[in-house]
């Protein structure tokens, strides 16, 4: 044979494989969020992996590469820099102003689709990942940012989320203007730090650190807003560098944030602290429509609560902005408590569809990531009792006999059954030792003395391990419960129905 | 305001979009596919849209690129070549290398995704699109490849293809190694023609000419065996350039094919001209076991048949070859008759593990096209009436109402109604047209006089349209079947099922 140089198998970092129940289970949850996007009337669209480059923007948060999170390369067909998709927003934007003349308006879509970030990876934080978006293009009416937070609502209750398990935090980009109006620092004009060897402006990198309030705490993002802090590595990170008055007004919006709850508290604390900027002003009256019309259909402060603190990353949101937040109390293998943070959110981009028309077009949207969710919903029961079991297998014994092993499977599939015939080799005990792997529930068994007297053997595999397990005098039950019965060939069927209403899952 | 340079809102080229009914059509499908798939006992896996460039290999059939029909670029983590997956296949040889020990073998998944291939578009082929793959990764015993042929049946059925609407053909890469072999042209070792640049040995030339007998007819490929011959665009292109002797056995292997039908004809046919040969012998044989698992299974030659001439362009398959064909006779929109030809196709592989581990790993599988499928089926009558209809439009014509509007959206959702309140600005007019082109069935009407009444008018907008191109008389119909009806605010949602039960989708 000739001599053959092997090659390593092996996953580019950051990507993952997926196998077996963790697929259905995502199936099955996207399954759900596309039944409420449906029911609440949302086209679905399908647009390409791939997008060229500027038409993409790079519009993602702070990342420490000239990549700036997105994998692109030239498009061999006309050396232009092409890139795989990192949202699906900008990707609506670009097939919104490519048809917007055959298209009714307002445009609501939903896109359910794998997007790919060049971002660092980490324990569950993977470079593809699945993302359930939701938006409405050409509505400048706050009804239809409530119509997508009143979705994503439904949607985590459709997949098994009980209500005050999840909550969305809602906040507007025009509050933080007005904020940062108040405190001398405006979006575009202002003072410059290089970051990535590039100019930015202050007001942005002050965005940026209060997007990390969460992980920083109050004080951590009082060293950033100034000259820095030692971070756990003890290396030293740069400041914003504001002066004291700087920091002032953005500190008292953090206290506010802190100090209030209720939706209507918090609207009247920020029409204090910002009412009187144009953008804040503006921003407030848009909150005060967002409650109005939520509380209107009911959705009260449980599922969506307002937070000055939300920011948001990317860099293309001008109004309302949307997180979707995992509250429940969950504890990982070890029982230790797990936070699980945002599932998903988005906001209101009323410039995004702007690079390619020249003129507004107002658009909202949100996204699930189903991803994280999947992971914390393993540690929560949610009473998902529709896992299909693992399939029945026929074992394959007699050489001679595989025709008739194949029949049976075929007469179990017929009746509904999961089932596979056995197409290894080996033995009998390395056929169960297969099964176990598989966590088939029962195993079909038939020698040719038995095929000839028109009978057949079915094991259930899982009352063995069982009983091993909680029974010590094996003899006794083997005689009470016998994990293994004979039965007519005509038999078969009825007797793998039994098994399966004894186990489930 | 800012001066902003406008983009081109564009796609690469041979991508696209799908929008609406097209995605859920295509959804259905799937899920239909992967519940056969899952009866079947596979286990549902997926993997990354990017791996090693090495790890995937290139096995695409001969493309006229450099790129051999792969999109690559560097990896900005370590500089090595990665691509865009351009098959399930690849990535579940290195998936299976990589975690044999730790997996049940036989490895028995399924693989539901989407592809990239650099390859010439054309009307109906795109560069992305989606595959459902089955495969057995170690079992070397043909009753894995009847069950990958059985399933690859059953999931046409269950789309709703009727039997006889398409076919599963049979041919063994074995068999084809046999004629090359009496036709004196060894796979390794023999002539070679320069393509490309690259030599190839006139062995392999001959397979993708074989391939195109479809295309070409068994005149072109005589052509093309030889000297050459003109194309439609009077171009010259150069044959394989095998002598009279060397083309006999090929040319008698060809007619065979054209003038044999059933399976054991076939078979007899085949034994009588490669069945001396090592690997034509092994061939027969193989084909003869799936015949015989095959009829004990009740797939008969409607749905399975055996055709010597299937080669399949990919360069890994080492026995039994599979390709799916719909055979439905179909019309396009203009009424010429339609062929689609291939929707899926596969094989036996057992080579592409070894490449990781070394040691042969017997493995088969099958894929099919969705994409395609979905094109066919457009065009035949499938019987499907589950598609859903488009949402209720409930208007907005009055900005004091807006709560109310958003309740009665709500109303309908509740009781499992799509619906979707307008987000839009505009008149009635500009409503009624946005219903329009999103085919809506039935529009919810409220004014400030009707609301104090207690009252909502539902327009029938389907009635409508198809009153007023049916009826000349339009005073006639509007009073005895009126295309707008006023009901109590609490009759609502009886008032749209009534409309729900007059039509359909």
């Amino acid at each position: 044979m000739a001599k053959i140089k092997r090659l390593q198998p092996r996953l580019v970092k950051g990507f993952r494989d997926v196998l077996g129940q963790s697929v259905a289970d995502r199936e099955r949850m996207i399954a759900r969020i596309r039944s409420v996007y449906d029911l609440y009337g949302f086209m679905p669209l399908e647009t390409p992996l791939i997008e060229y480059l500027d038409v993409l923007g790079k519009h993602l948060p702070d990342t420490d590469t000239p990549e700036e999170g997105v994998y692109s390369f030239r498009n061999p067909d006309d050396e232009e820099w092409i890139a795989l998709r990192y949202d699906l927003t900008a990707p609506l934007s670009r097939m919104f102003a490519e048809h917007r003349r055959d298209l009714p308006t307002p445009f609501r879509r939903y896109q359910i689709g794998t997007v790919c970030r060049y971002e660092k990876p980490g324990p569950g934080r993977f470079r593809q990942f699945t993302q359930c978006d939701l938006d409405t293009v050409g509505a400048a009416k706050m009804s239809a940012d409530v119509e997508i937070l009143c979705a994503l609502c439904d949607a985590f209750e459709a997949i098994g989320l009980p209500r005050g398990g999840y909550r969305m935090k809602v906040n507007n980009r025009k509050i933080v203007n007005g904020l940062l109006e108040k405190a001398g620092l405006p979006l575009e004009g202002g003072r410059h730090l290089v970051v990535n060897e590039k100019p930015v402006e202050v007001a942005v990198i002050v965005m940026r650190t209060l997007d990390k309030l969460d992980r920083l705490g109050r004080q951590g993002v009082e060293l950033l807003l100034g000259e820095g802090r030692k971070d756990e590595s003890g290396a030293f990170i740069k400041g914003a560098g504001l002066s004291a008055d700087e920091r002032r007004p953005i500190l008292d919006y953090l206290d506010l944030s802190l100090e209030t709850s209720g939706r209507s508290e918090v609207l009247q604390a920020l029409e204090e602290q910002v009412g009187s900027t144009k953008a804040g002003g503006e921003g407030v009256m848009e909150l005060r429509e967002i409650d109005r019309l939520l509380s209107a259909a009911g959705f009260d402060e449980e599922r969506v609560a307002f937070d000055p603190t939300i920011i948001r990353g990317l860099g293309y949101y001008t109004g309302p902005v949307f997180e979707a937040e995992l509250t429940l109390e969950t504890v990982d293998e070890d029982g230790r408590p797990v936070r699980f943070g945002s599932v998903g959110g988005g906001g209101r981009y009323d410039t995004l569809v702007q690079r390619f028309t020249g003129e507004k077009v107002p658009a909202t949207g949100a996204s699930i990531g189903v991803d994280r969710l999947i992971e914390a919903l393993k540690l929560v029961e949610t009473g998902d009792e529709e896992a299909p079991l693992p399939p029945v297998l026929v074992t394959t014994m007699d050489k001679s006999l595989t025709e008739e092993y194949q029949r049976m499977t075929f007469e179990l599939r017929a009746h509904g059954i999961r089932a596979e015939m056995f197409h290894g080799g080996g033995n009998f005990k390395k056929q169960l030792k297969y099964a176990d792997l598989r966590g088939c529930p029962a195993a079909v068994i038939m020698g040719s003395n038995e095929f000839e007297n028109g009978r057949v053997s079915i094991k259930d595999l899982r009352m063995g391990a069982e009983l091993s397990n909680e029974i010590e005098d094996h003899e006794t039950w083997r005689k009470d419960q016998p994990a293994q019965v004979e039965v007519g060939r005509n038999e078969m069927v009825q007797a793998i129905l039994d098994i399966f209403a004894r186990w489930k899952r």
